[in-house]
């Protein structure tokens, strides 16, 4: 945990930006916006999947931002989602950044005639850069903590 | 998304005062301080209800900070409620701001002798007005994603 | 709610810290890291806990940051853990501040050979001391709103 004494005009507008970057990610994935979730990243942005937790090997990797249209296509399947983010914590060096992001990720669906819930406990471990003035993730690392799946009922 | 290049001490304390006002909402609904949870809201207030998600015709609309007194005094139904804030994304432009923002509500309450909790899905979509210093709500478009209901075992 | 006019460079540091110390403390708890979350204390730091919720007498209280050590050791019991981090209100006074802050605790672990979560709702009632430099939690008073437990089925 880092000590600030300070924190200026600058890096008070880079903390801003960042945080609205993890959270324009889960608007645009909440509202089907792939088009404004793929400009989150630049162009060569990699994207690590580790689907059995902490500590384990990538269950895929995506590289370049064009890689992730099926990724973002594949939240069509839901009636709804909420991706609801938590704590993110950031440390700041110069035009790069790093932190680690909590989500809890609701997706709603319908099997056998009732309505379903996945909950996915997602944590992003992630790279943000700054380019021409605006921050961008450059690597996001997303681990699934846990994930449940139930019937939803109204 | 904004590109921000600074943010100045006075961007910063509005920031601030606007993250507390949606936050000290969820304190009053939780506390059950329904007079407090008014006084956020200006006199002339517009409280909208989309029960029916996004883009579909509001489900009621109160006008006024005393309209909402019904609303308020509707959580007393519950033994405990938990407004739990996520994301919240503001734009500032001098006294006015708009933001979109996330809300997990919980509410326990017991029916047919078994206690139960009702999940709300909840963004808020807010337009925040400076008066006299200290921000208010002006308006609280308040959209359902989605809620669930049942059994809540101890 | 206060009426916040500026936020020097200094209360953002400070502001800054709070949030990290309070992220912190989730981070070491989900990652097991016991000695990390220890550090986060000061030497004398008192933790109440209120199982009971608000207005009754604390379930136990520990003096002194060594004897958190149990505390910390229990989390061992589960195979996973997310402790999500909702709003947090600080009022800063110098070299001390207080808030209100919110997390919901989940822990999963098996029974019966099912997998099982335990979500707990949590407010934390903190005060926060500036020692050389960095700011620790002096007294923690956990406040258990409600929890419930049931099956979590992957």
């Amino acid at each position: 945990m880092a000590v600030h004494t300070e924190i200026t005009p600058a890096q008070a507008a880079d903390r801003l930006a960042i945080r609205e970057l993890f959270d324009a990610y889960a608007h645009c994935a909440d509202r089907r916006d792939a088009e404004g979730q793929k400009a989150l990243f630049t162009a060569d942005a990699r994207f690590a999947v580790y689907m059995s937790g902490p500590g384990t090997e990538p269950t895929y990797v995506l590289a370049g931002r064009e890689a992730l249209t099926p990724v973002f296509a594949d939240l069509n399947q839901y009636e709804a989602t909420t991706h609801f983010n938590g704590q993110s914590t950031v440390e700041l060096v110069g035009d790069r950044a790093t932190g680690e992001s909590y989500t809890i990720a609701h997706h709603l669906f319908t099997a056998d005639g009732e309505r379903q819930i996945m909950i996915a406990a997602l944590r992003y471990l992630d790279t943000f850069v700054k380019v021409d003035g605006a921050w961008l993730f450059a690597e996001r690392n997303l681990i699934l903590d846990w994930s449940e799946t139930r019937r939803s009922t109204r």
